[in-house]
């Protein structure tokens, strides 16, 4: 996990923020959000607010009141301490990309299946820069619909000891996912005092909450396992075409969705998530690493702040099929606005391809290296009379070299960062190695990590209780 | 010509200032620069400076004085009124890649050729973003080398209508080009009033001003033609290994340039330049994209608006061979900060490719996307009630969608910001379209735009001048 200490990035002023301002409490106010599940509805009512069938309208300012009652900032626990992280402040957390029904590994794209999951798992876990390798990394197609929560679950708690995150499809995938969090961790109070998993609950913008992801937030929240209140902005289709409209909303979206969760569970750690983008007004295809998205991320750290809320968005988002220029392009469109906003938790930082709907090999192993660089950018620079090194300037002389300086001798290990799969090697040498573009190269560091991967160790006895269950779920789930 | 009225980023607080301010001035006047023109040395000593051979030491508040006759900001003049730039303040004008030897086209890399040098400005013509096809946007080694300045400028000059750069190879060619400007442009009252050239003197750095360059310098600098006094810094090789000591170097190499310059021609118009990498410590090669760059830019842009000089650095550098994932994340890590720095005078804003041995077609294409990218990305958002669109919200309900509110249909054309060769199509439709990486699609562009090429019209008179000079020029250098 990094702490980010450069200088935040604040395109929002005051005004801006007075606009927006307006803008999410007449939402809220007078068009009020839809829950579809009976119990929030009833929750939102008894708490004051007022209801008519699935809608909501709320007091902004009992909204800002409940918001008021969830940490600024909380830790989590990985099995592996080392690799507990922070969320909020400065610190930045990154995870693989989510949801991908698709793996593309080379020429080849096809349905995920375990086996993939499983690679990812390793991946992320074989790389420093990344604190987990997320949730749904790509879908396992090939393992029983009902039960593969618990093989997913199963993998990141085994193949990694890093930080992972639940399932939100049900409440009771939610609730096996708490119960093997538990094992692992050595039981609830231990997970309540610390939580071990951190949620994506979307909204289906505009508006409305859906009964799986409010009744997935419940148990959750019940469990004081971090939710991601995540409004699923594609301007143009899910909101407005303009980026203040698109804020307010996501304001709104986001607010009454942390406020229920504060109902719940007074408290309980939240996180503002922002996934905004917008789709091509002539085909209607989403678009991801505009220009549009790159302002939504910007604007949307500050607000969260305002809110004093951590913060999750960007990631290494595009639209591109392979990894090309366009994946490079399109993933530092957004790379960097997420790094420039200080964004807390970072989903989709590895693998996302062709809209999401795709989870690239070597994509993963080529953002770990985008990762790395914008780690290397963001990590600020020591301004001592020592750094001058006017000594090394007398020794190169005018016009010398600084190649065998003393300074440099003392310096060259580490002084700048040294990328691995993009190359700065001569033609002739490059043409020899097989005239390789960055996707080929890609490749084979995919194989030699896979190859390299070592299990982290686990207590045998804990090992055997998660067998355990994960075994007897799967007989109650798929008979 | 866009102007950034973004945000800054700055990342240097006032101890950071204050630590640099200490690194130039004893660099200055401890060590001094070198200047291997006998005429420049005779000018700084009468100037008060104490000299030792080709040394000068310096005064560092007499320097501060000189660099206060230059002009903050200034006009320059294109042959269309329409093309005319601001350099300074808010301003960021956006030429070519400069010097490479060689092309990319596809899978060919090759000897420049004075065909590629035309076809170059012929692209830079025909697309918005670009101000300027720059000045040697690729080497025409098919032509004389004693002549091919005047080639190279008469290219530039009827192929487009917008600035363009000044050669610095001798003295002697400073004179030609400054001799067409003028045939250009009405005499030279017209040029020395607003310039129509700007010119790029490099440092041999470290810390050494070699004679062509000088005596270029002191040709531009007399007929007030702008110059860029860009140190040329690989850190490593050219400056040690630290960004503080190798932003100390630049700052001493720029400012003893910029104060010649001062003297020369009080007021005469100057730009505070940066080329600023670093080489791989293990094979000694120079890398580009690099996150050191990027930190030395952002550094650099506040360091020249804290001295009140326009500011050049970064562009789309980087050191892929093909317009692959490398060179579109490395382009990015650069461009962005570029953007970032509120850069002035960005050379080698498109094309780069290989470490800037390489005019790429391709690559050149996809940098005019990823600048009009970054122009939208860089425009502020107005954010008055308006813009809150809640009609459009009310109009979609909960759950529904924008498609189709009069909100949408009113702004559906220029909301967002569209791309034209990086694609969202869907998988289907790709693999129909031949499965193209960006790479490969930029190269169908390229044949567009060449083939939808139209030349500028030229008053006959003024072409029938400039056809004379060359004619004249070609006849006494070439025998």
């Amino acid at each position: 996990m990094i702490r980010n200490r450069m200088p935040r990035y604040e395109i929002l002023g005051p005004e801006a923020m007075a606009t927006l301002d307006l803008g999410w409490r007449r939402i809220v106010s007078e068009m009020g959000v839809q829950f579809a599940s009976p119990w929030a509805v009833d929750m939102l009512r008894e708490a004051g607010q007022e209801v008519d069938g699935e809608t909501v309208r709320f007091d902004p300012d009992w909204i800002l009141a409940q918001v008021a009652k969830a940490p600024r900032e909380f830790d989590m626990r990985a099995r592996n301490p080392k690799h507990d992280v922070h969320l909020g402040g400065d610190a930045m957390v990154f995870a693989g990309v989510y949801g991908p029904p698709f793996v593309r590994r080379g020429e080849v794209r096809r349905d995920a299946t375990y086996e993939d999951f499983r690679n990812f798992c390793k991946l992320a876990q074989s790389y420093d820069a990344l604190d987990s390798v997320g949730g749904v990394v790509c879908e396992p197609n090939d393992l029983s619909l009902d039960s593969r929560h618990l093989d997913m679950a199963y993998a990141q708690a085994t193949l990694t000891d890093k930080m992972f995150m639940g399932n939100v499809v049900t409440a009771e995938n939610a609730r096996d996912v708490i119960r093997m969090a538990e094992i692992v961790h050595g039981g609830r109070a231990a997970i309540e005092e610390r939580p071990a998993l951190i949620s994506l609950i979307n909204c289906n913008s505009p508006l409305r909450w859906d009964d799986r992801m409010l009744d997935s937030l419940r148990e959750y929240a019940l469990a004081a396992q971090p939710v991601i209140c995540t409004p699923f902005l594609l301007m143009g289709a899910m909101s407005p075409v303009t980026i203040p409209a698109s804020l307010a909303q996501q304001i709104a979206e986001a607010l009454t969705g942390i406020a229920l969760v504060q109902t719940i569970r007074p408290g309980a750690p939240v996180v503002f998530g922002s996934f905004l983008s917008n789709i091509d007004m002539q085909s209607g295809s989403p678009q991801f690493g505009t220009p549009e998205s790159g302002i939504g991320l910007l604007a949307t750290g500050q607000i969260a702040r305002h809110f004093g809320l951590p913060f999750r968005g960007g990631g290494g988002l595009n639209s591109a099929h392979t990894a090309d220029f366009q994946a490079g392009f399109q993933t530092l469109m957004t790379m960097m606005p997420t790094m420039l906003a200080g964004t807390n938790f970072v989903l989709h930082a590895a693998g996302w391809l062709e809209g999401g709907l795709v989870a690239g090999y070597e994509k993963f192993v080529l953002d770990v290296e985008v990762l790395e660089s914008l780690i290397h950018q963001f990590t600020p620079v020591e301004f001592g009379e020592d750094e001058l090194a006017f000594d090394a300037h007398v020794e190169a002389g005018h016009g010398g070299h600084f190649l065998g300086t003393a300074h440099t001798m003392q310096h060259f290990r580490d002084c700048f960062y040294r990328p691995w799969v993009s190359t700065a090697e001569s033609f002739d040498r490059w043409t020899r190695n097989g005239s390789k573009q960055a996707d080929v190269r890609a490749l084979d560091h995919v194989d030699k990590r896979l190859d390299a991967y070592v299990q982290p160790e686990m207590d045998p006895q804990v090992l055997a209780e998660l067998d355990e269950f994960v075994a007897m779920r799967k007989t109650e789930l798929d008979g």
